[in-house]
């Protein structure tokens, strides 16, 4: 393979054209979108017109002149396409942590008879962290299991209350299969809380194909929110009417404006709403999504896949003799759209990736993780991505003016 | 009293130069800064800088290299200064319904022994809502018990394990005594928690001064920290390192970056955050935070406690007639920064005073409520507003064209 089949494989993308929407820093190679998205171009002028039009002119008018109050369901919707949702199932607001804690305590009450907790150990940490802040909270028998991501399936037996599995791990990039784990749990008489943080914009997610009961994400990765830009959840249609919200703020009450003294949760996914939302960051995620709208979520699987591909089969024709491994299953379709690889100085190398413009992250002890984001990675960036890793691994990288010698290899 | 007199006090209102670093629509009388503040001028520029040069340029590298991570603590410690607590005991993020969650938890955990969570009929329902969701999550022998404002004092025993409180009351602005209820609390063996939703930008809060355990309040009132800002939370120096987190998410971690399974919290109040916080309405919130910076808060206790008494003589002066009542106390030392007046006609009052560009709110059955923000209210808006009213309920205003009408009374 060489530089120019990269650039072969850009000239034949039908995704191609999307990368003009974003705004990517001249002469970077950024491949850390699968942390933070980079800037959609159409988001500041949408901030500053809420800011100064709407809230500097049409003030306290503006939640209902500006649709503000409704921007959590209208963002929800959009979001559920991307994800195999039907509309009214899915809500923007809050943070990842916070929504699955509502979702804990939804599937705690839904499955009261049980006290266990299935997870495993591929999780983002924080996840976990929330569960044991749930269980500790709750003080009422629950426990949380932590097993290796393989042996999940098998550890689903009749004392599950639920699953907590995030789809894709955060490192690896291996990608659980929901359907099966789903159906598992279901046959188990458990319920299933699905993490799409690394999967929501990166691999075309089917919760209703998979009849998974709750899921959540975040939007400040592959979907370009912004940082820290607001969470998600979806809860499937049938058992919303049923969730006893953990949460109940007055955004979730079924007259949020009659200032009643007693909650009464609103029909359907609005009560899993709690409190006002943040709207410029909300505003900002909106806009992120227009470039979304017309995206074939196969189409972008495809390229997600050759993308992953071309970077794997690259690394191990070029860096192979450098003591680079790569992390996670060779078979792109059971991965996400990450790739991690180890090196015993991997925080080194990040680093030294950095310094020369291709921006990727390290986690620890020796993974550096390079995220590949179908709307705007092109193939060229791959391959410039790995030119400047054999430089840095040869030894040749360190006698260039780092920024020109990036600037060289694209 | 006439216009000359508020004229007359405006130019010796020392907050009056404060005005200019808002942005205050053109013929408009903004009295609901008490709902959502107005726009400071320097909040479009700073967000668009953290849009466009931070998100855009810099990305992941913002979080370190401008400071987002640490975003929190320093608002936080700007915060404490203009609610009387320390440095490292105010932190901001999340909503004020779920800081009100967390707090609960806090509480909770911090006096096992205990089951009735006090409350009042004029805390902010949505704060009701939260403690019934938090007692039937636990499910484990809570009660709320919910009395009269003025008989919150006496409900305050032996079986109280915490206090859920709003200082100002969102419809009468009767201000509780924090320092009394706390004092009474702690010799019943109670903790305390205190909403200062009303309060924060409005009144000069004591927390340290009043012992208070817990407090959390938001920042898109009196702060003008723009629509759905960030909450920010309290904790009492010493109960910090004793505090367990009930939403225990990676930003409380005590080492976030080291990815451990198991949850370790932060020292100091750093625990009590969760997950990522959303930047740009955070760096909104930074900004707006400028102007506060040189205010005395005695001064602004001053001429709050000026606007609400000009308003409530000229509405009694020249709206008694009118079957227009005030709500509240009539002593200001008793009061907030808002004056809620009732009416049989409060809503059409309300829609008719907005048409006429004098924007307050309606708050049911019957109350038109009037938020006076000391560093952007004129005496002369009081006035104006005054006039409008009386206009509306004499039968004067609806053969004016309305927004001329507004403007030949200002």
């Amino acid at each position: 393979m060489k530089r120019s089949d990269c650039e072969a494989l850009d000239r034949a993308d039908p995704l191609a054209k999307k990368r003009k929407a974003f705004s990517i820093p001249e002469g970077m190679i950024y491949l850390d979108g699968n942390s933070l998205g980079v800037l959609p171009v159409n988001v500041p002028l949408r901030v500053a017109e809420v800011a100064q039009k709407q809230w500097g002119q049409t003030l306290i008018k503006s939640w209902n002149e500006h649709g503000w109050f409704h921007m959590p369901r209208r963002i929800g919707d959009r979001l559920a396409r991307l994800i195999g949702a039907p509309p009214d199932s899915v809500i923007a607001g809050d943070t990842i942590s916070v929504n699955l804690f509502k979702l804990l305590g939804a599937a705690a009450k839904l499955n009261p008879s049980r006290r266990v907790i299935l997870s495993d150990s591929g999780n983002f940490p924080s996840d976990l962290y929330v569960a044991q802040g749930f269980r500790d909270l709750l003080d009422d028998g629950y426990v949380l299991k932590v097993v290796e991501p393989e042996q999940v399936m098998d550890a689903i037996d009749e004392t599950i209350a639920f699953t907590m599995i995030t789809e894709v791990d955060y490192r690896t990039a291996s990608l659980h299969d929901m359907k099966a784990v789903t159906a598992r749990a279901h046959a188990m008489g458990a319920l299933t809380i699905w993490d799409l943080a690394h999967s929501a914009g990166a691999t075309p997610v089917d919760l209703a194909g998979s009849n998974a009961d709750f899921a959540l994400g975040c939007t400040y990765k592959y979907l370009n929110g912004g940082p820290g830009a607001p969470a998600f959840l979806y809860v499937r249609p049938d058992l919303q009417d049923k969730v006893q919200p953990a949460l109940s703020g007055w955004w979730g009450h079924a007259a949020p404006f009659s200032f009643d003294l007693e909650y009464r949760p609103a029909p359907g996914i609005i009560r899993n709403q709690c409190g006002t939302q943040p709207i410029l960051s909300m505003a900002a995620l909106e806009a992120a999504l227009d470039v979304w709208d017309d995206v074939d979520m196969g189409v972008l699987r495809e390229k997600s896949m050759a993308l992953c591909k071309t970077f794997i089969d690259l690394v191990e024709l070029r860096c192979g003799p450098h003591g680079v491994t790569v992390a996670g299953p060779r078979d792109m379709a059971q991965r996400g759209s990450h790739v991690s690889l180890h090196h015993p100085q991997g925080y080194a190398v990040m680093q030294a990736l950095i310094a020369s413009h291709v921006i990727g992250d390290f986690r620890a002890p020796d993974m550096i993780r390079f995220g590949f984001t179908p709307l705007y990675t092109s193939f060229a960036d791959v391959w410039g991505a790995v030119d400047v890793l054999v430089r840095i691994l040869d030894g040749r990288e360190w006698d260039q003016p780092q920024f020109l010698a990036r600037k060289a290899v694209t």
